[in-house]
C-alpha cells in the first residue's frame, strides 16, 4: 500500500477458533477504550457469533458485516463498532464452548486463510491472529496445525522467526516447537545467525538505532569453557563472529541464567533464546496476557497473542484481551515504521 | 546435638574462595545487622585475609581466631563480633582480588574440608558455603571442583538434590551441571521421583504440613500430547504415579512456560524443575542475590549463596552479603525444625 502519510494502516484480526476465548478477546478489545484511532480494523469471522459473544458479554458493540468490495471504504477504529468480513459456516455446526471440533477448526482455518490472502494481495496491511487449537485444525484435515506454518505455506516462504514483545521483554526463538531431546542437533552457527538478524530486524522495527543483542548460551552457565557442553564454542561463538561482520551488536553466549536479570534487561534490546522454554519462561513470567508474538520474515506483519485458545474458560466471560490489544498496537506500530 | 530446647544450633560459614567475594560477603553480613542471635556462627578461613578485608572495607567487626577446642563454648552470635577457626595458608601466597590460583583454590578446599569434618563429627549442626571457583579446584589438584560434587565425597553420600530457596520461589534441580543435550538421557522416572521427594522434603523443612509440588515437563508446552517430545508420557507420568503412591501431593507435568508465573507461584510451595537453567532462569529472576542454595540428601544440612566468586568484582568492596544472610537464616531455620 502507498506509503502516504494521510495513509491509515488496515490491520486484519482473525477471529480464531470459536470454541475458544478468541471471540471473547476480539468483543472485549474492540469494544473496550485500550485501542486507539491510529489502525483501521477488520475482523475475518462469522458476524453471528461475534454479536452471540457480544450479546452474552452484555456488551456494547454494533458489528457491522462487511463485503470484500467494501474493505477499502472502513474507518479508523472507534472503540464500540466493529467490521467483520464472513468465512463460510460449515453446515450442521454446532457451538459449544471449550469443546474443539472439526467444525471448528474449519472455521478457524478459514479465517486464517482469508486474512492471509488480504495481506498477500496487499489488500490489508498486517495480520493479527487470535488463538487457533492445533487439535482442531487436525480434525479439520490440515497438514499444518499452527499458525507460523500455515502461514508459511499460504506465503510460500521458507523461514521465519518467533519473537515475542512486551514492555518488559523482546525475545527471538532460535528453535521453536521441537522437543528438548532435538535442540541442540537443530542448533547451527548458520541457523543461530538468522535468528541474530531477525532480532537485529526486530530492535529496527522496535524503533531501536543500533540494537543491542543478548544471545543466551546453551548449556548451564553457558557452559563454563566446554566443562558443561561445548555448543557455545562450535556453534555459538561462530554465530556471534559472523554476525559481527554484518555489523550486528551482539554479546554472548550469555550465561541462561542471568540473561533475564533485571539488570541484563536494561542492556540489551533483544535477547535470542536458543529453545522454546529458555525464552518463554522468562517472557511469561514478566509479561503474561500482555505480551504478544510477531512473525518476522513473511510478506507481511504478522502479531499474535502470547496464549491459547484457553478451552478451560472459553464462554465463562473471564478471559482477559490484554496479549490482543498489544498484538493490535504491535502490529500498528510495526506498520508505521 | 542434643534437641534440647534451650540448645542454640552451631553453623560453619566457610570462607570460600580468597580472591572471590567470598571474605567481603562474609564480613558485611556478620557485621551488619541482618542477623539476629538465634545461631551461634563460626566462619572456618583465615583470620588475617579477613581482618584484610574488614579493614579495606572499613567495616567495624571485632574478629577472634578460636581453634577446635573453644568452638563449642561460642557465643550466640551478635552483630560486629566474629569467630574464625583458621585453615593452613599454603606457603609464598600473594594474593590478588579477582586472580584465582592453585593456592586459593587450596585454602577453599581447606575451608571446605575442615568444616564438612566440624559437621560430620557433630560438632557443628549445618554449613553454609561462600562461592568458590572450580578453575582454582581444579589448579589445586582437587578431582572434585563443585562443592556438592565435593561433599558427597567427604560424607560418603551416593545421591544428593539441590534446590534452590527464596522468599518468592522454592525450585528442586532433577538434573543439575550437565551439558542440555544429555538431559533427556539422564531423567528417568527413578531420577524424577527422587527429586520429587526431595521436595517434599523441603516443604516439611519449611514448614509445610502438606507441601504442594508441581513438576514441570520436558518439552515445549509438556509435548502438548506427544506431539513434541514424549518424555512425560515415558518418564514423568509415572514418576507422578510412584510419587501419589507415596501419598505426595503433586501435579504436573506442568507446561514449563507457565509453571512459573505468578498464579502457579501461589498454587505450589516447591516446584520440581528437570534441568539446571529450567530452575535457575525463573529463581534469579525473581529472587537473585536474595535466594539460597540447599542440598539435601547429605548427613548434616547445607545451604549455600546462590551466586559465584564474581571475579570481576573482587576487591571492589561492591559485593552484595544479601543471598549469604538468606543462605545463614535458612541453615538456621532448617535446624530448628
Amino acid at each position: 500500500m502507498a506509503a502516504n502519510s494521510n495513509y491509515t494502516p488496515l490491520l486484519v484480526v482473525t477471529m480464531g477458533d470459536p470454541a475458544g476465548i478468541g471471540p471473547e478477546i476480539i468483543i472485549k478489545a474492540l469494544s473496550g477504550g485500550d485501542l486507539d484511532n491510529t489502525a483501521r480494523l477488520l475482523v475475518v469471522g462469522i458476524t453471528s457469533m461475534l454479536r452471540e459473544t457480544a450479546f452474552s458479554l452484555n456488551l456494547p458493540v454494533k458489528i457491522h458485516a462487511v463485503t470484500p468490495q467494501t474493505i477499502h471504504r472502513l474507518p479508523r477504529h472507534s472503540p464500540g463498532t466493529m467490521f467483520v468480513l464472513d468465512v463460510e459456516t460449515p453446515a450442521g455446526l454446532s457451538l459449544t464452548p471449550g469443546t474443539v471440533s472439526g467444525a471448528t477448526g474449519t472455521i478457524a482455518a478459514a479465517c486464517i486463510e482469508q486474512s492471509a490472502r488480504l495481506c498477500l494481495n496487499q489488500e490489508a496491511d498486517a495480520l493479527v491472529t487470535a488463538p487457533i487449537s492445533k487439535h482442531a485444525l487436525h480434525l479439520a484435515g490440515l497438514k499444518e496445525t499452527a499458525h507460523t506454518e500455515r502461514l508459511q505455506t499460504l506465503s510460500k516462504t521458507d523461514s521465519v522467526e518467533m519473537a515475542f514483545v512486551s514492555d518488559d521483554l523482546r525475545v527471538v526463538l532460535a528453535t521453536r516447537h521441537i522437543p528438548l531431546s532435538s535442540i541442540t542437533r537443530a542448533l547451527t552457527a548458520a541457523r543461530v545467525l538468522e535468528a541474530l538478524r531477525a532480532a537485529h530486524h526486530l530492535g529496527i522495527l522496535l524503533d531501536k538505532q543500533e540494537p543491542a543483542i543478548g544471545l543466551c548460551g546453551v548449556n548451564p552457565h553457558a557452559g563454563e569453557e566446554g566443562m558443561m557442553g561445548n555448543e557455545e564454542e562450535t556453534v555459538l561463538i561462530p554465530a556471534i563472529e559472523l554476525a559481527h561482520r554484518e555489523g550486528l551488536r551482539v554479546s554472548g553466549p550469555l550465561p541462561p541464567d542471568t540473561a533475564f536479570i533485571q539488570t541484563a534487561r536494561e542492556e540489551f534490546d533483544v535477547v535470542v533464546a536458543l529453545y522454546h522454554d529458555q525464552g518463554l519462561i522468562p517472557f511469561k513470567m514478566l509479561s503474561f496476557g500482555r505480551g504478544a508474538q510477531i512473525t518476522l520474515g513473511l510478506p507481511f506483519v504478522r502479531t499474535s497473542v502470547d496464549h491459547g485458545v484457553a478451552l478451560d474458560i472459553a464462554g465463562r466471560g473471564v478471559a482477559e484481551p490484554g496479549s490482543l490489544v498489544t498484538a493490535v498496537r504491535l502490529a500498528a506500530a510495526c506498520i508505521r515504521r
